[in-house]
């Protein structure tokens, strides 16, 4: 079935800035609430945020197969559970609705008045129930650089890191929207040195600037899913900033891996950008390394075109960005992961994500994290306004964005942004 | 509120036998298929099964503040979010109904046609929808025989683990009920002394005797847990088996924990025992080896003496015990599982599970894995009927059972049991 919902030829009646991250080519994703205070699922065209639930009651959706209620619910699951087709069928009558050639809802202000609202009239909700919430640790830089760090510099990977996606199982509990904030983490710390560990607020909260994705249900208890279907299963992407405590990962993750250092927050941007979206930005990823094993080869280009940043702003200051990367770096693609997670017969349900790890580049200016990008707290980075920082300071806000572009169409994610706050106190 | 459901004298007009695991004063709860196909919530007496939704429909839990359906779903999530003063509400009307002493029940035979089952009329379901599990690695016994074998026999132990109860996250997907086959799973393994990594089949397939804790709503993103408060939060317990891939593992561990090695499966049984069930049976703990931080010091009794064996049946054949353990070897509690978890903010939810890890008692037959066991393959175990194993074999099952007694009163939580099938073929 075409995508017809990218033509890049298309224009909207609804009003758009031209740099916007919402052209209509985009039609993501999100649950929100509306001035009415109700719970629906809804999509964006610039800054008008659109009322599926509301465009469904009034018809606009007749010949798809959707349940009557499937958008009015306070998360994607179900409709993730629908599965490509339906993904795709959706998308492409929201961008027919949408066309400057259709008048039917252009022209229906009682209809307009339902269906549409401005930004400041909703407020954003987490758009999946996340079942289980994996991490991966797939940028060759950023592996190397953590390598280089506490291990050895002239043997940075470790030996398996070439043969498979490294993951991990993360908390799914503490995963929340964008512009909630998050309290400084308490935990144990050693000091360097020190026979026996403190315990008290982590001086080491960093950010970690992610992308990750969105599956339907996939297969069953004991059933590996072949790397050429593994696309299928993948709705769609967000920006994840999966924040991370230094200081009480370090003490804690030998042998089990990162725990507490991980689970108290991580942020996603709100708007679920589709994979059919993404279609017009696939490029090649980078060239194996080592030979990999059949269940993880793939042919075509499975990487993507994604530019990425991330900023901080201090407590009323401007922002800074203080790194610049791309999603195209990732050493192992989304394919690839999905295969390697499934190959143990390990069931993918609707409303899993798994996040990519932090995206590193080549190049000092392009890490993904302030642990990278101060080398550990040798080089503090400088802000336009507010300092320098080593990690993430009480009340900054670590804000990061997402967008490709090509032929003149942008499509991106908004953004994700988090303030961190003080340690929690009763 | 006392819990009047513990008295162990009270007598049932429910047929028992004098060695059950569910006496009336046990009353676990669970989620089972009935015979006309109804999903519903249950408890169990003796060897007869009791439907709750339907109970609950008749008027038996007249003056409880219940919902109309809070029995007729395919889990006890939302059960469990009501909170523990409601569980203890309904297990003593449920050991008042059941009370040989009282005829409301027995003497309508209309009505018990609707509410009992045979157990052959019945299908055991997960009790739980599980959102987040997580698995610590609390017996102290275990560690110390994990290092002994993969690190120093000298420094067995690693330095955080007398500081807090190490744990990971695992996956909730792949959680399955008692009675549900297991696939082989496949995946890289690395042979000592080679270079690269071979892929297929896991030779080291192994099982984790464990216990599990089922919680409900317990704090809000940021807010920790005081160790005081933490057994509030504690529904009840299930026996867990683990299952582990040893050799996929051990190569893919470094550094981000145990992955794929898990998550191909993990079986727990089907009727969660209440904490309050387990009242009589608490006992102190081990004492301390290395000082505790605060937020892990706790005061009164928060071990449990609960026996437990596991046995292998090879296909055909009858069964071994090949280890007997005890609940109480845990050298960190649920009580500190859970503040520790929570320390740094992370939130609990009703549903959630945690996983004690392998519980090995000081001898060499009270080992809670065949890693230890068989001392990784170096003794083989010998069986009853079926040879020796150094690991479980394709068509073996694994059958875990645990039990507390004490004045004549037994406590059990039945059986997990699961059959490892040769590796999946589509």
């Amino acid at each position: 079935m075409p995508i017809t919902a990218n033509n890049p030829k298309r224009k909207t009646w609804i009003e758009t800035t031209p740099n916007t991250d919402f052209p209509i080519q985009n039609i993501p994703f999100g649950v929100f609430l509306t001035r009415d205070d109700i719970i629906t699922i809804g999509t964006r065209i610039g800054d008008t945020a659109i009322d599926l639930g509301a465009l469904h009651q009034l018809g606009y959706f007749k010949g798809i197969p959707l349940t009557d209620d499937i958008f009015l619910q306070d998360s994607l699951n179900d409709f993730i559970s629908d599965g490509k087709k339906t993904w795709r069928l959706v998308r492409n009558r929201i961008a027919d609705i949408f066309d400057e050639t259709n008048e039917t809802l252009k022209n229906n202000i009682e209809h307009r008045k339902i269906v549409l609202f401005a930004l400041n009239e909703i407020e954003m909700q987490l758009p999946v129930s996340v079942g289980d919430y994996t991490d991966f640790y797939s940028s060759i830089e950023h592996a190397t650089n953590v390598g280089k760090m506490f291990r050895d510099p002239d043997n940075a990977l470790l030996p398996n890191w070439l043969h498979m996606p490294i993951g991990y199982h993360g908390r799914s509990s503490s995963i929340i929207p964008s512009g909630i904030p998050v309290h400084r983490p308490q935990g144990q710390k050693m000091i360097n040195g020190e026979e026996n560990p403190i315990f008290g607020p982590s001086r080491l909260v960093d950010f970690e600037l992610e992308m990750a994705f969105i599956t339907t249900d996939a297969n069953h208890l004991g059933e590996p899913i072949p790397i050429e279907e593994a696309e299928d299963y993948i709705f769609g992407l967000v920006l994840f900033n999966d924040w991370s405590a230094r200081d009480i990962q370090k003490w804690e993750y030998v042998p089990l891996g990162p725990f507490l250092g991980k689970s108290f927050a991580s942020s996603m941007s709100p708007w679920i950008v589709t994979l059919d979206a993404l279609e017009p930005y696939r490029v090649a990823g980078p060239k194996p390394i080592k030979e990999q094993f059949p269940y993880l080869q793939y042919s075509g280009k499975k990487s993507f075109d994604i530019n990425l940043e991330v900023a901080i702003q201090p407590e009323n200051a401007v922002e800074t960005v203080v790194g610049k990367t791309n999603f195209k770096y990732m050493y192992w693609n989304m394919a690839q992961q999905l295969a390697h997670h499934t190959v143990n017969g390990c069931p993918i349900n609707s409303g899993d994500m798994m996040g990519s790890g932090t995206i590193s580049g080549p190049t000092e200016d392009s890490f993904g994290s302030m642990l990278e990008l101060s080398w550990r707290g040798e080089k503090p980075v400088q802000l336009n306004e507010g300092g320098s920082r080593k990690f993430i300071e009480d009340n900054d806000t670590v804000i990061m964005r997402g967008h490709c572009e090509k032929n003149g169409i942008r499509i991106g994610f908004g953004e994700v942004a988090s303030k961190l706050l003080p340690v929690f106190k009763k």
